[in-house]
């Protein structure tokens, strides 16, 4: 028998790996929808409703900074991000269920912040943080959320089920996120470059900051499309396909294509970014939408809808239509700002083998 | 602002502080019948039925040794604590998601193990695991189980609810899982021993480990006792309280006493201890009833009810009456095999500072 080391399949290739040998456990309960493979898993409680359900592991070092992310931003941004995966599927969120795993000797009060920061983003998307669990931690700060939410069998959107000739619909602005993050990057740098000079730590840079705020606050504090969900149900609109954009808008549109089993053709020109993003990608001398299409943590919805539906959502300020559904043959394309036609996985590849 | 280690107020004290933090989010939901505080959250899904929900976190070195814990048994046992906490709700379990957190270097094959075991425990149990997340971790295995189960308003069972005069009920016997584990800690010291001392570990002593298999069978693959709810089922019993006994008897009656406001006498002679733990107690020169009553993990269920419905269990032979549920003024006692009556309350202070 031979051993691999979990990082040389990757997340993706362990991920299938262990939904192989979990995969007959479906067959336990005829009512479960749709188990790993999309933002939440799917199962009906009764003939006309359904259940979805998501999880989501926080790890110190691995998903957050506490040297750049204050606790209670953190603790909303733990529930928004688990709302989205919910709102990704047409639905809303009712219960959280909430573990840390926490070193011994940190402070009681920062943990009471994390929590403060969750029960404020809990009331804010109507839900309730009905139970969890405790415990110390050799190394770090580790947060598991687990979330149910709510909605129909008619209306629940799975990833698959978008149509060639639909619409590639995004809500809100990218690159925010990314570009929120780089500025919080080289304020960390700084920061640590004074404390090894033993310098004071200048409270001029933190005024300067200011100028960046929004494009921090859709990194440390991005919201779910809560106010979208809400929209669909009052025009009675029901996506083909959705996801929520956690890895980035090229990686999310092919985790919608693959399980669809369609290509899609998307315009560069008509990518809705962050204004804030712009200047700050300038300054940073980075392309803004290579963090737009890439950069991900933008938490926006994107989701797929028939043409002849273009009136339903053609009025909404945030929705914007990017391209559209194509057969799965012609790939993942992307036209670009010059009128380039890209395709989007040699892109992403190229954006890794470049990417810090 | 005065920083407090959270050590100086300990789990329950944690616990205390956070759930205060997050009560207030119950109320956006008003389904929610029960929160914080119970083995499960429980809300109602309809007008007959309820959902109960429970999550737990096993953090390496904290909750298992990876020495001691082959990881088809670890990921066996991590279902079943989480099926128990369901049945402690008088719920049968439906879905579990599953997170883990692994260090890069770890062995894929290993994590597969893991999963086996889960996947092997989730049919026994007739669930289906539905999802989950992965994460890299900078430090030792995280494994993060959120599970829910389905009963009736009408059957679920708290641990609120006990009534003076009702009969204190537990399944099966206690011990043994205590028992077991000071075997394989007995075992990992001797190893260690022989590993410093670069001395061929000797093979006959996994043969000689054959005699404790029964105590090491009730450490490392404890079984929910779904058999006693469906029997509770076919018999329409519902007890008045229930608790899986994790903390360990004396802990867990406190449990059940603290949250209906009442009392309970039980008797030490009366307690069904594993036999094979008996003979390792005294091989330890350790008192089998500390390990019965303080030992915990041993995964039975503890629940009361009414003296009248006596004969409705009378005749199940793995279902032991161990006492009497009291008025809360008389406290938590306990007759001990030579007719003294001690206060529960001291003994486990007793036991936990003469503990290891």
């Amino acid at each position: 028998m031979s051993f691999n080391p979990i990082s040389e399949i990757g997340e993706f290739g362990l991920i299938d790996r262990l939904a192989a040998i979990v995969a007959p456990t479906k067959n336990n309960l005829p009512e479960l929808i749709e188990g790993i493979g999309d933002d939440c898993a799917v199962w009906r409680t009764s003939d006309s409703m359904v259940q979805v359900a998501t999880t989501d592991l926080l790890v110190e070092t691995v998903h957050f900074d506490l040297l750049t992310t204050p606790l209670h931003h953190l603790g909303s941004k733990a529930i928004s991000v688990n709302v989205s995966d919910i709102c990704a599927m047409n639905a809303m969120p009712c219960y959280a269920l909430i573990s840390i795993a926490a070193p011994r000797e940190m402070p009681v009060e920062m943990l009471e912040e994390l929590y403060r920061g969750m029960a404020h983003a809990a009331t804010l998307y109507g839900l309730a943080i009905a139970g969890g669990d405790t415990s110390s931690s050799p190394a770090g700060l580790t947060i598991s959320i687990s979330m149910t939410g709510q909605t129909t069998l008619e209306k629940v959107t799975l990833r698959k089920g978008a149509q060639p000739g639909d619409l590639i619909c995004v809500t809100g602005t990218l690159g925010g996120s990314t570009a929120g993050l780089n500025v919080l990057m080289r304020e960390k740098a700084t920061m640590i470059e004074q404390l090894r000079n033993n310098e004071p730590y200048d409270k001029n840079v933190m005024a300067e900051l200011q100028e960046y705020a929004e494009a921090i606050r859709h990194h440390l504090l991005p919201g779910a499309r809560t106010d979208i969900i809400d929209f669909f149900n009052e025009e009675e609109i029901v996506p083909t396909a959705m996801i929520d954009i956690s890895d980035g808008l090229v990686a999310d549109l092919g985790h919608i294509c693959r399980r669809s089993g369609v290509g899609a053709h998307i315009e560069e020109s008509r990518i809705p970014v962050l204004p804030d993003a712009r200047a700050i990608a300038e300054e940073f001398q980075q392309d803004v939408f290579d963090w737009a299409l890439s950069g991900g943590e933008d938490y926006q919805l994107l989701f797929t809808l028939p043409k002849e539906q273009y009136d339903s959502i053609a009025s909404h300020r945030d929705i914007t239509v990017i391209g559209t559904i194509t057969e799965a043959e012609e790939g993942l394309l992307l036209t670009d700002i010059f009128g380039m036609t890209i395709d989007m996985a040699e892109m992403k590849r190229g954006f890794d083998h470049f990417g810090e």
